[in-house]
């Protein structure tokens, strides 16, 4: 595994200024549960009134504190809330270790901080099949609690990453009705990456005021068109988890879908999103893939994913090649409704292919131009009813493969 | 587009020799659809009496000669029939071309065999979007006609390929009740391999004397754990057609599910599914996945399917690095059930992971080894039930890359 990748040429310049959030503290610390010379625990605290709601990975085969994430998020609680996350490794497939080191760390963060056991949620990455050594997680939590500071999201960015090229971050400051309520998001991961399953987590603090349900609706569908339409290799991680909190701080009640909120949230998602895409392994194209003239919306994303995970479709980006064919044999094996004559496919603006057949129009030059650039649009109607998606991805290319295959040798 | 890729090193050492079919006669000619210098039709005729079954892709998006073949297959026939097929242009996505060129191929075969146009079958395989010069076809149909031969399926088998590092053949002779009984096989196709969305078609001949339905209910059944097990890279051709004709002019009576003839044919049809995998682009190793253990047998597929798919497996097994965690993260995101702390893994013989943890026996040195071979077997037990099943794919290289990628710079 390189111990350094370069950062991704996808990659914004730099990491953004994020609003301080009311109500919301960071420290990070560097416990050497398997890197050396870098930090490797983040732990953020909630004041009391924060409302929690997450998202987390379908897979059947999910860590121990996804798992107890889980359990614990339904539950309403006017008491505080921590989140602690480590980087190195996973917690995952050491049978009931698992488990143990997890509820090691909730009672050590309760013991430290003041927190009540079920609203400390944590999070593992990193390497898998080791035990985690909880111990010197639990060593760093004195020093954790008294370094917390408003300012230290963009350290706690730093040090959730694991194989990531570079931290990320989002976030956004709206008025409404003259008063300010901001949201700041971090995540990390790009998909799955080896060697680590390093997972995609994503925490995201904001001083609105909203309770628990109607935070956790919004959030559920907000990452319907997120971050779950983003795909870098099809392979979903053990441990992908989302948390959003509010903390209430700003007095501003943003319950029942307040429409500028909402929007806010969606765009704060969607950039965090969209930045594990472009720090997908071996990237070199970040792709949007625009469905229309689907049967439902459902097929719409269906179409949009088997596109967006064709090995086919993603290598001919990655050789800058408009090739429209492969694309139309995406749209036919994903198992959604298709018409191969009504099938309609752009590159860009350019259209490509219309009603099963290339454009009479289209001039090979044009489509290999959009393919040039470093964000390429593709679009396709399907030519049978209203449904529609976005999914976002990037290409295929000899990178990933050094990075997946070559690290051993 | 490499114009001669090297001959995979999974490839069998030479084309076999194949039994004889009575009743089927081949020829081939070199008509330059698209090729110079080599074979692209190929023409069997097959004499009355013949039963004829197929399987095609279930691609929403499949080429007019499918369409055509599909709505062919069902009708009983006592006449003749017979098989025409080129490479070199795929003769998809030309909109009503497409069946305008199948209709006029298809009258003339019938114009110079005899076989009546119902029972006739074409495929066409090769380069997609150029309408397919259908007159070169016709212009060597009488050569053909002359030309046939009951001797000529390795020429056959030559004259289908497009990409293909290697002609692929099988076949079986059998004994009856003292009576002989051969099968013939030809294949061509490695999944989907690029440019030219390749496509996989099969056409197996054999003496054997059976009616049409049971033909097809055998064909159908037997390609569910033949063909329908194998994965190359996830991507379905629009133009995938298996097609199987039995002569009858044996004697022999292999309806009602005769065992040794229904045994013999399951062989030939795995024997050539294998070999499209071994000629995968880029494979470096054959890789079979023995699903046990999960809730019904379609779920051990679709596990199989799962672990098959995985880019991250797939860069494992390129790497000869025995990554059990993806292979238990890609069970993870199959969907179909999966109880995380009853899974067991086993590279070859070795026991890597039992009940959710790296087995105590397990060294690391004993799992490189096995990853070392050309051939490499992956076990997974669910600990559920028992549904199995058995699935065979390829690892992903630089070499696919290479092949799908670069070759436009």
């Amino acid at each position: 595994m390189a111990d350094t990748l370069a950062r991704s040429p996808l990659a914004p310049d730099r990491f953004p200024d994020l609003p301080a959030i009311s109500g919301v503290q960071f420290s990070t610390a560097a416990a050497a549960v398997k890197y050396e010379g870098r930090t490797d625990v983040m732990l953020a605290v909630l004041a009391p009134g924060t409302s929690v709601a997450g998202v987390f990975t379908r897979s059947q085969t999910r860590s121990a504190s996804v798992l107890d994430c889980q359990a614990k998020i339904g539950e309403p609680g006017e008491a505080g809330a921590a989140i602690l996350v480590n980087s190195g490794n996973a917690n995952a497939f050491t049978g009931k270790l698992g488990q143990s080191s997890v509820d090691e760390i909730v009672s050590a963060v309760t013991g430290v901080t003041g927190v009540p056991g079920n609203r400390v949620f944590t999070s593992s990455t990193g390497v898998i099949g080791e035990p985690l050594p909880h111990d010197r997680i639990v060593g760093v939590l004195d020093q954790l609690n008294q370094d917390l500071s408003g300012d230290a999201i963009a350290d706690a960015a730093e040090a959730i990453r694991t194989t990531d090229t570079f931290a990320k971050g989002a976030g956004r400051e709206i008025s409404i009705n003259g008063d300010s309520v901001k949201i700041a998001g971090i995540a990390k991961g790009s998909g799955m990456i080896a060697p680590d399953m390093a997972t995609m987590l994503v925490y995201i603090f904001t001083d609105a005021k909203i309770d628990r349900a109607d935070l956790q609706a919004m959030v559920s569908d907000l990452n319907r068109s997120s971050f779950n339409c983003i795909t870098v290799d099809s392979d979903t991680s053990t441990s992908d988890s989302l948390l959003v909190c509010a903390t209430g701080q700003s007095g501003v009640d943003c319950s029942h879908q307040e429409p500028a909120f909402r929007t806010a949230l969606k765009e704060v998602m969607t950039e965090l999103a969209h930045l594990v895409v472009r720090d997908g392994e071996g990237a070199t194209k970040f792709v949007t893939i625009d469905v229309t003239g689907a049967e439902t919306d459902a097929e719409a994303r269906t179409h949009g994913l088997a596109i967006a995970n064709s090995p086919l479709v993603k290598t001919a980006i990655a050789g800058e090649d408009p090739n429209w064919g492969r694309v139309v044999m995406a749209v036919g094996k994903s198992g959604a409704a298709a018409d191969r004559d009504r099938l309609s496919i752009w590159f860009g603006d350019v259209l490509v292919a219309a009603q099963g057949w290339v454009s009479p129009d289209y001039r090979e030059e044009d489509g290999a131009a959009v393919m040039k650039q470093q964000d390429i649009r593709i679009g396709v109607d399907l030519g049978l009813g209203g449904g529609s998606a976005t999914v976002w991805t990037c290409d295929l290319t000899h990178g990933y493969i050094a990075i997946n295959a070559d690290y051993r040798s």
